[in-house]
């Protein structure tokens, strides 16, 4: 039996442990947590994909070791603020033709890499053999054996393994070769997620909604360019996709932080309230960082940013966007 | 004053008169319906439009030629079953430097041309004068002045003059200068929105929908560019952002259609029930028959097609599609 290991027990990681379960994989979730792991070991079910039952062939172990050693896929399926830490103790340990799986949405916050490049700076033998793991996806409905797409982004022959491990009659994995496109596309969509939440708490209807996205699919194009993605891929599953989920759906963090003070709640008081991480919190602070640094314009962005960061009402941020100069749609 | 003829006062013929009076023309509103047409200059209100109030300078009539001559724009808001009809008889009235807008979503169902196409074969002198609006846009609540951003698409000057007219607080109308991509994705969208009520009346879940949304994007694209279309285009407001609009909003009337077609009503009773245009249903027949001459794939449409015209059910169109060979997202 070919052996996986995932990284972070949360909802995310536990659907994909299901996912490898059903394609054949004996999978060992690693988990800092020791009441998530004797959860999963002694009662078979997952409480945060709803107590969903797990296959036979997951595990769970707090030693590192148990989960990496032996495996022929690692996945790291945690926040984007602890990948720095995981990858030092973590890296090492991945065997030596093993494939890393990066499924982590955001950048970390100290330097403004992509976990990818967390992963590779920590162990470069990593370079070929890593992947991202990105698109429309919620968690749960994965366990629940629902139909979706996803994207597999890297080097041809690690993508071409992945898509091979992830594949199922629920789940159809395409590959793409632009690794930097789809994995900001996943960190950055929660900026616009957060906008589109604050036009739903303000009650400013569907219209400006759309407008919020088609407007910010193109600016945070404008930025992965920039950084050296392909644009076209933010229109795709992992970028507009995923965007589209997470600003519809009725699961998105994001999102629900975005209505909470788009109705006027201070954001600090959603997250004591709710105890969520809000990846997107951080990522706005980065993307505000990267496109003063690379002089790019980001008007939903930076309004996210006034509104969250500088005490601007969503009402004075709607005020500060409608009254743009006229423009074309997309620069020639 | 500066007067301004639209055709067709439906809800979004209404809805952009009220634009332009909010930016000082004199409207005339032509309708075939008498009763429509008098209930606008007698009551002042637009039933389409949840009663809303109009302003004093939005008038109606059934004569066209009191609606077409002295206006210096001139806005087609009809279904795109009657524009070639439409064309032929308003065409000539058409001053000789006005504008022509064309804000219809649909392809000639007979010739399968977009219908800025259509108007300019009746009229050749329009060529330079004619643009396409299009954008996700609710009528409703443009009536309401909500916030919203639409696409303007044209030849440059055209294009600039219709920006100026449209331009207002609650409205920002981008200029683009691609007409196909800009007409091909409002038509082509109701496609998708169809194929994603589909999947919502089937109850496959968000993950679905937002692959459906993503992959019917590429799909269109694809087709859009062998007809002369800007592939990224389709990326913008008047493809995804309308597409986003119709498949999430609760207004659009593809994806109620759509929902109930998942639910196993079939589609002539949804008709016969509601009474509604669906633009989609026509529309889904010319895609298939154009990608078959231009032999491009397109699953997605060719799923609907079969679940509309040819009686297989939603699970098994789903089963098709999943079943797929493994790809990547974009061909190289």
């Amino acid at each position: 039996l070919r052996k996986a290991g995932i990284i972070g027990a949360g909802a995310w990681g536990t659907a994909l442990a299901i996912v490898l379960a059903d394609n054949g994989y004996d999978v060992m979730l690693w988990d800092r947590s020791s009441s998530v792991v004797s959860e999963i070991n002694e009662n078979r079910r997952a409480s945060r994909l709803l107590g969903i039952h797990l296959p036979k062939t997951v595990s769970a172990t707090c030693v590192p070791e148990e989960a990496i050693e032996g495996s022929s896929i690692v996945i790291s399926a945690i926040p984007s603020t602890v990948v720095s830490n995981i990858a030092s103790v973590f890296g090492p340990l991945i065997e030596k033709d093993a494939l890393l799986v990066s499924a982590t949405k955001g950048l970390d916050p100290e330097t403004l890499r992509r976990p990818s490049q967390v992963w590779i700076d920590a162990v470069s033998s990593l370079k070929e053999r890593t992947v991202v793991l990105s698109g429309p996806n919620f968690a749960v409905e994965i366990s629940q054996r629902l139909p979706a797409a996803t994207v597999i982004a890297g080097a041809e022959i690690a993508r071409k393994r992945a898509q091979e491990a992830f594949w199922t009659p629920y789940l159809r994995a395409y590959t793409n070769w632009d690794i930097i496109g789809v994995e900001l596309g996943g960190a950055f969509k929660n900026i616009i997620a957060l906008a589109c939440g604050m036009a739903e708490g303000a009650k400013l209807g569907f219209n400006g909604q759309a407008a919020i996205i088609s407007r910010g699919i193109t600016e945070i194009a404008r930025l992965g360019m920039v950084l050296g993605a392909e644009p076209f891929t933010f229109a795709g599953l992992s970028g507009l996709g995923d965007l589209v989920l997470t600003s519809t759906g009725h699961l998105s963090r994001n999102r629900q932080a975005g209505i909470a003070v788009g109705r006027g709640e201070p954001i600090s008081q959603f997250l004591d309230r709710t105890g969520y991480t809000v990846e997107g919190l951080s990522t706005v602070k980065s993307a505000v960082s990267l496109a003063e640094k690379h002089g790019v314009t980001m008007p939903i962005t930076e309004i996210v940013y006034k509104i969250l960061y500088q005490g601007i009402s969503v009402r004075q941020g709607l005020y500060e966007t409608m009254s743009r100069e006229k423009r074309p749609e997309h620069d020639q």
